[in-house]
């Protein structure tokens, strides 16, 4: 992973020559180039201290030199790396420490316990919400959990269709497995080249074929974390009686809680067929109804999204292509996996629904784009960044009845904040029965301070979700940046139930301090 | 509600004479009429006491007299209808307080922690756990927080699909209520007709058609509960990213953490065609793996129970009956609930899989004998009593791949510990794509205190579980009678969880003292 971009370092790219044309006239182009040369502060915590570490872990495991510990600063929200474009590399750890196993994740959390050192749990390092970025006061230092070397299959049920991973396996290497298995997850957010295990289950992932497969958190039937008050482990069963779901006080905790050491998640069998195929709709609201319809009638493909009239027009670049119009109307993604007879039959019944409520049927063509396309974004991000051009995401969710307000408030609300000429896309990203998410896309010239110009933006936009009475974030997590929001949307008696939790796990709070909890 | 025995009096009934003959031959009979005359202790709150109560619902809402008083004493397991057929009210409440709506409940939680009084929530009485019997050392007394007055239907959101109910109205005034709209809950457990929406919740129920309309936990998208530190208003979508899923918390604390005021939950259409049938597999294996390849092929009926061998032959009576020969093999219901192209094309479906499987369709005779009597067994159970058969029900769940095991010990242990002559049937009741779950139903001539007798096969039976690795409850929750196995299945660590939330949420420790909460 670059530290100052998206990825891989060999996959970055200038944006094509047309799309740099239409940025250009939209944004104008600036040079924003990155300072290359920057060093983090030097590690705070001294010999003596990191001893005591390097005897739990082994000393080639815990290292401090300037690259890695750059490596484990923050995450990739469109903050994260105009701070790191800019050099500021202060909230670097003083040490990265890469623990094999629970047992060696538990010793490291009773060393930190003991010595009053913030742990800040490391998979993929795609967080966009400030999940990385713990602090600093009080505590003798800042150590990066990074679960590098945990990244075994533990455990293949075929029967149960079940398979225990280790947390540190990013999507592609967890999918390699079980792919060895003719199995899968089928969970591919578009982090999910770089995301970890791990970090699906404390964040709440949600993928795009999640109208097939489900949330990460629906998938899990067990798991095991540890914490500084000792080990947790659970999950009986597919879903019980007894008490509470503790699972699902895990998923969610952002490493603040505990650090996840395994999951046990529920697998299908690799899909014979894959197919992807686009339709048009004359509105957003219309497209949006249609999903619904099928979310209602238990009818999903396995994937299913719809972008607005702004976004299609964006995406499509000649808008005139999917529609043969001037006005190119929203354009809805469908995707069916399975079964060679699976999916004809599900394509079929979906297919009969979408045309009868005014759907027009695009071929495949749209959806081998998008598929191709599908993990692409956070690349093109960053040369709109080399550009001067602010590019960010923000994601909601709400019932289906408050769908229509939300969108408008949402794009009100960034519009204004952002000024004349910036742009502000969404589609509908994730389908439920009582509702769906929404994916706002914002770009926008940069002024002087982007960070600022963003943060009154994404204030801007989480007042309106909250006041909408819609969740800060369908499936990025809280992190730091959403925590002002996230206390309002729980409330104060929610606040003290995490709070209390937190410190009955964590009694010395050295877990990611300052994530999650308000 | 009988204070005895099951549901409504004037529905008690003798046995069949088939029956009974069947049970004499089994059993032999034994005459064990209930005590008529008993009457509960007097009430330990004194009138200064009880006069602060009054204040805050009105004096005819706090109740006294031995009748309310006993009606609202313990829950409908057989212990606890052992005990009150032998006249033991030793744990009626002081008193019965009937609040109408949050805040009321809310200041009867302040006035129960300022006074140190024990609120016991009482919905439809129906706990088979011990989930009303609290704890009394250390308290003035005891009230009965019955949610009666609390049977409103709050809202309906038909573009959502969602209903907020409040938590006193019972399985048939909620289904009553949304049936005005067209619209359905679809979740009916055995205790259908008395149980109440705010224990479904409290509880984690699952009902006979969970296959279709999932668990009572699934439904949920919203609740308010009253706690002693302040509302807890959860729900903003669907799903989200936003921390823990604070509403699996909530859901299963059985009135431990607070008193859900009302919830938000999915609905669907009233549906246009129901129809249940019969399949016949030669064995429990069988059948089972049927399950297992329609959960696991996505393509569940709306119903699907499958009984072991001897559940099979007992519930049939004549055998041959369902299989022409000698062996009956075992029976599975499946049931479907849609329109009519939804009912035909998945009936068709599961159909095509059930027979390519080896099982032998026994058209809807047997799919509508036992929808005649799903409600009724309950009543079958008083029967039984009368003529001192003990009989109860325990259930578990468990992953698919450790069925096997968990159904070949649980069903050994009640045999050894009930002894020779008495009857363990099992079905499975439950399925999910990664397992199901298995319930059992004993039937044993009672001896001289059927109360330690059930108990010590109850203790064998749980035990198994536990070694088995599968959950202690999967839809009948904790209550008092499964905390020590619920220690071990959730951990030390999860205890103090648990612990640490209740002393968040409710200081002074009032609210169901004893339950849930090892």
């Amino acid at each position: 992973m670059h530290p100052q971009r998206w990825g891989d370092p060999a996959a970055a790219t200038d944006l094509p020559a047309t799309a740099l044309g239409l940025v250009e006239l939209a944004f104008g182009l600036q040079d924003r180039p990155a300072v290359t040369d920057a060093t983090p502060p030097g590690s705070a915590l001294d010999a003596t201290l990191l001893d005591g570490l390097r005897e739990l872990v082994g000393a080639e495991h815990v290292l401090t030199d300037d690259e890695t510990r750059t490596l484990r600063t923050r995450g990739k929200s469109t903050t994260d790396l105009l701070r790191a474009r800019a050099g500021d590399l202060t909230d670097a750890p003083d040490a990265v420490v890469r623990p094999d196993g629970h047992d060696e994740v538990a010793a490291v959390l009773a060393w930190a316990s003991e010595y009053r050192v913030a742990v800040v749990p490391f998979g993929g390092g795609t967080s966009v919400t400030g999940g990385l970025a713990a602090r600093r006061d009080g505590f003798a230092g800042v150590v990066s959990l990074d679960l590098v070397r945990m990244k075994r299959l533990l455990a293949v049920d075929e029967v149960s269709m079940t398979a225990t991973l280790e947390p540190g396996l990013r999507g592609p290497e967890a999918e390699a497995l079980l792919a060895g298995h003719g199995l899968t997850l089928g969970h591919y957010p578009q982090s999910f080249e770089h995301a970890s295990i791990g970090g699906f289950a404390a964040t709440r992932s949600s993928g795009q074929s999640s109208a097939g497969y489900g949330r990460f958190d629906a998938m899990v039937v067990a798991l095991t974390a540890a914490t500084p008050t000792g080990p947790l482990v659970l999950g009986s069963s597919p879903a019980n009686a007894a008490g509470p779901d503790l699972r699902q006080l895990l998923l969610g905790s952002e490493g603040a809680f505990g650090v996840i050491t395994s999951v046990t998640v529920r697998v299908r069998r690799t899909p014979a067929v894959t197919t992807y195929e686009g339709w048009r709709w004359s509105s957003f609201d219309a497209g949006s109804d249609a999903m619904r319809t099928l979310a209602q009638a238990g009818l999903l493909p396995t994937v299913i999204r719809l972008s607005d009239e702004s976004e299609t027009a964006i995406n499509l670049a000649d808008p005139a292509s999917i529609g043969g119009t001037e006005d190119p109307g929203c354009l809805m993604i469908t995707g069916y996996e399975g079964t060679a007879s699976q999916v004809d039959s599900r394509r079929a019944a979906v297919s009969a629904v979408l045309a009868g409520l005014g759907g027009a049927p695009l071929g495949t063509e749209p959806g081998e784009k998008w598929s191709h396309g599908r993990f692409g974004a956070p690349y093109l991000r960053d040369a709109m960044l080399d550009h001067g051009v602010l590019v960010e995401t923000v994601e909601t969710a709400t019932f289906w009845s408050h769908r229509q307000r939300l969108y408008a408030d949402v794009k009100a609300a960034l519009q204004a904040a952002l000024g004349e000429g910036s742009l502000v896309l969404c589609h509908v990203s994730h389908v439920y029965e009582t509702g769906c998410s929404l994916y706002f896309t914002v770009a926008a010239r940069q002024v002087e301070d982007p960070v600022a110009q963003w943060q009154a933006a994404k204030a801007a936009a989480s007042d309106a979700m909250i006041a909408a009475g819609a969740t800060i974030t369908h499936h990025h997590a809280v992190g730091t940046d959403h925590k002002p929001w996230f206390a309002l949307e729980i409330g104060e008696v929610g606040v003290r139930v995490l709070r209390a939790v937190k410190a009955e796990l964590d009694p010395a709070g050295i877990l990611n301090p300052g994530v999650l909890i308000p």
